[in-house]
């Protein structure tokens, strides 16, 4: 069996503000056979991540944990899609997969424990885009990441930065059901709006109103400071969260996006802080708790039900939308959890 | 009772690297009364860390944790001491103490559960001195930063800097003890030598003659990574162990030593790493572990007594040397636990 399948690649290696232009979608075509012990899955939702500006670059950090892209070469993804073709014995056709596919019409995969890729349920009751977002790597980065390494109590004060993000907004929701006090930042009136007036965040503000951040939160949002910081940026941001720590702070650093695209843009922490605050400032990744994949997804899973949480995408169409819809993440427009539906 | 008991001050708020000048040594008289519930100490040991300078500044994330020091008044420090007069049961004249008295000839205290003080056991075998380094808070310092905060495996690689100072000494010395590949840095040829043929180090080098330590430590002394970094110097030393840690690293920020004496030098940690290596940097303090004091302090004891722990101490005499002692801190010239022990 043999399909036609478009993919998306860089055209070169990618340093600074991705555009549309670094792009190209390229035709090509997948074979499957009986014998290659292969699934063969027609992508139906793509899964569009800031961390893959980091995998295009020439270098960078990222290649330590996650393979380099390769220019010209398709690029693997999170996505949800139907099989169409199966060598193996636990997959049908018909069968509706999340996991590891590409961005790409079809996607051939070997299982193999190495290889996230779950079955879906027939009887599952929520929309399939939800596995790309709070039920897949978007929803184990912000649980992981609260309960994990921010370890909430009760009462605890925590700060969420890109909060209006596929991450934050899980994470200030996944800290309200904690008992958190919660505040958000994030860069437009509409998205603090959604955090306040929808997500149920105690307090929200756009940090282009507050060019000093660190007065700002001092005075306005956390006067007992911060317990909790979830951070998705980086750059001043962190800086500014130190300064307000309280002692035995936790720092979750999730992403720094403002210095994906701009490496001069470091955060300076102040180190003093950090030692006689008693601060910890933790690295993760979601891969590291995959074990414990169905436990979160099926709590995250639950709590959409009970509407409890709410689940914010912001989908674009087809896959010749992949570059614009890659390109808007770094530029501040989009809400919620960004992915790309294939026709 | 009341005793002539001379103390050392600063004449004012001390910013950048403090100097002899900006000390003064002054006279005062201590009135004890057996109505007083208080316990008089002369004092046969002071302590002189480096900590102190943070205390001394007029604004200082230091002062969340301790209180600033104020020009003119006694300033508070461990030290070692006999009891010349008391009016609480649990202390007789003569016993001896360690925990925190003063730069002075004569403290007074009163005992509380908050108040850090221990009476030594009559039949205690090592040098006095030695409760003010390795089993006092430099003891207390290494020993928690290493097994609470780094979490040493054996076989793991161990970076220390400032190695042949009071906590660094000790560090690299547990880590043998741990099983650890250990290398350690400073800044004369003296402690090198000291690192490699006296304390057992597998590696040690003079920082001076390593401009570029990121690749230094790459080339030439963690060509497999660093597993644990403890930290007492924060700066680029900081920047290039977290440029060279293996996935999963710890970092124990115990001191930014360089950053004492200029706020400017601060390390610009690129977060990257941190994240993708899903390294933590943990900010600590001696004094957060005081409840396991004895219990450290124990297996301390015993590898001194063993003959597996050297104890390096860098002693001066009498009151009047505090503030040189203080200044050499800062200008490299130490080696070991510094130290005044009075007439």
């Amino acid at each position: 069996m043999e399909v036609e399948s478009r993919y998306v690649a860089v055209r070169h290696h990618v340093e600074g503000l991705p555009s549309e232009d670094d792009f190209e979608v390229k035709a090509a075509r997948v074979r499957w056979s009986p014998e290659s012990g292969e699934v063969l899955v027609r992508n139906l939702y793509l899964s569009v991540d800031p961390y893959q500006l980091n995998r295009m670059k020439r270098r960078s950090a990222s290649h330590l944990a996650v393979d380099g892209i390769v220019p010209g070469e398709r690029i693997d993804a999170y996505g949800a899609g139907e099989v169409v073709a199966s060598a193996c014995e636990e997959y049908k056709e018909g069968d509706v997969v999340a996991g590891v596919l590409g961005w790409e019409d079809y996607t051939l995969f070997r299982p193999s424990p190495g290889v996230l890729m779950s079955k879906l349920a027939a009887s599952d009751d929520l929309p399939l885009s939800h596995h790309l977002s709070a039920l897949g790597t978007s929803g184990m980065t912000a649980y992981a990441g609260l309960y994990e390494v921010g370890r909430p109590e009760a009462g605890e004060k925590v700060f969420v930065s890109a909060a209006s993000g596929s991450v934050g907004s899980l994470v200030g929701q996944f800290a309200k059901l904690a008992g958190c006090y919660v505040v958000g930042c994030a860069g437009t009136n509409a998205k603090v709006d959604l955090m306040k007036n929808k997500l149920g965040f105690d307090d929200a503000f756009n940090y282009k109103d507050e060019p000093d951040m660190k007065s700002a939160l001092k005075r306005s949002y956390f006067p007992d400071g911060i317990d909790i910081y979830f951070d998705n940026v980086g750059g001043e941001t962190l800086e500014a969260a130190l300064a307000n720590m309280n002692t035995y702070g936790r720092v979750a650093l999730c992403g720094v996006i403002s210095e994906y695209t701009d490496a001069s843009h470091r955060a300076v922490p102040d180190l003093l802080e950090v030692i006689y605050k008693r601060i910890t400032i933790r690295g993760f990744f979601a891969w590291d708790f995959l074990r414990r994949f169905a436990e979160f997804t099926g709590v995250i899973g639950d709590w959409i039900r009970q509407g409890k949480v709410h689940v914010i995408e912001d989908i674009s169409d087809g896959l010749d939308s992949v570059p614009s819809a890659f390109a808007a993440l770094f530029s501040g427009d989009n809400i919620g959890k960004k992915m790309v539906k294939l026709a």
